[in-house]
């Protein structure tokens, strides 16, 4: 199957999640909109397309099948690109996992969004200031606490026992996590010792290394979801 | 099978979407917090419990199968209860329109929590009225008309063409924003047709209105995720 994944140029962002699965299953696939530009994408969110119309990007077309939502995504990547495990029970779990990283990466974006997403930072920073404290302090030890006792309760390596998208994802939220509060994740990582080791994994995979190493892999910016505002990390 | 819904008692919360999807199917299913008190979840998020550890509430108890995220409940709740399509591009479809339904729903929720869940509403009230501004003018137009737009590409009737637990949750959306925006509703509500009309549709379904009419329907307050704070309405 050659896979059509649709998503904003410039930015990592959501799309990120499902092209480090693609990447890393040596899938075979097109990146379309930086071939062809964002436009590309319109006619799909106009509803102007057969299949389901997505509400927002990223999306992808496998054949006739179009898939919205990072998770859905992954759900339906899985089996085909062995990402998952096979049992039933197993893929309901990744999924269930895969929606707690969609959790907090929402709350990710709207720590530099807490007022509206059509405006810009700049406009809502006091506020930024306040919601990035609690992410900080709050969210962020809940969540990631979370992970490292998940990976803890499927056997120290991986939160389903054997490799699966959900390492991936949790490899692309730690690395957003030290690009956008390193001081913060400095103080963190050492309480959080299977989910820093599993970064270092996943890091390196054969095909996730060549792939962070080539130019498909964009660096971080301050338009992606993760951002890197000094003034709003501390210790 | 018998289900187990867990789930904090005193509002309709995110729990609600789940509720009448087992109330629509006439589901044979225990909502065990209500009757043991919110204390009983406490070993499933500990990780004490077999099965799948939660990150929050809601989740649901199936034989040894444990499912947390309504999205991933409904997805799972599906097939056994009748409210989704057979085919599996339907099943992902399905999937895909309630994804969208959970990110409404976290943007409900913080508008009166824009900057941190674990503070009061009175303390973000300045931050909840800039934000709620934006979910009126924005964001309540672009998910509804997305919902509105669905629903007609599906036939005019259901999202899906034929009922499916994603009909069941668009009416909790379109009720729980009558009762968080009545002014603003009320010039979006006829824009919005074929969605009004699902709501009006969904009422009435024979185990649907009795459910709406017992003492297990509670009614919405300011403790739930639709909250109404005259404030934070306008036309």
């Amino acid at each position: 199957m050659h896979y059509q994944l649709y998503y904003w140029t410039g930015i990592q962002g959501r799309g990120e999640f499902v092209r480090l699965a693609l990447e890393d299953a040596g899938a075979d696939y097109t990146d379309v909109a930086r071939e062809q530009g964002d436009a590309v994408m319109d006619t799909f969110l106009d509803g102007q397309e057969d299949g389901a119309r997505p509400f927002a990007p990223p999306f992808l077309k496998a054949g006739r099948v179009v898939v919205a939502h990072v998770a859905n995504i992954l759900h339906y990547l899985g089996p085909p690109l062995g990402l998952v495990p096979g049992a039933e029970s197993r893929r309901v779990q990744a999924l269930q996992l895969q929606l707690s990283v969609t959790d907090l990466v929402a709350e990710v974006h709207d720590t530099h969004h807490p007022i509206a997403s059509g405006l810009y930072y700049e406009d809502q920073k006091d506020e930024a200031r306040r919601r990035a404290e609690d992410l900080r302090e709050n969210r962020l030890p809940k969540f990631l606490g979370y992970f490292e006792d998940v990976i803890e309760q499927g056997g120290g390596l991986h939160p389903l026992r054997e490799h699966s998208y959900v390492d991936l994802s949790l490899f692309q939220v730690a690395a957003g996590l030290d690009y956008m509060f390193p001081r913060r994740m400095q103080t963190l990582w050492p309480r959080l010792p299977k989910l820093h080791a599993l970064k270092a994994r996943v890091e390196q995979r054969p095909r996730i290394a060549a792939y962070l190493a080539s130019e498909r892999r964009l660096a971080f910016n301050t338009s992606g979801i993760f951002r890197h505002y000094p003034e709003l990390d501390a210790a």
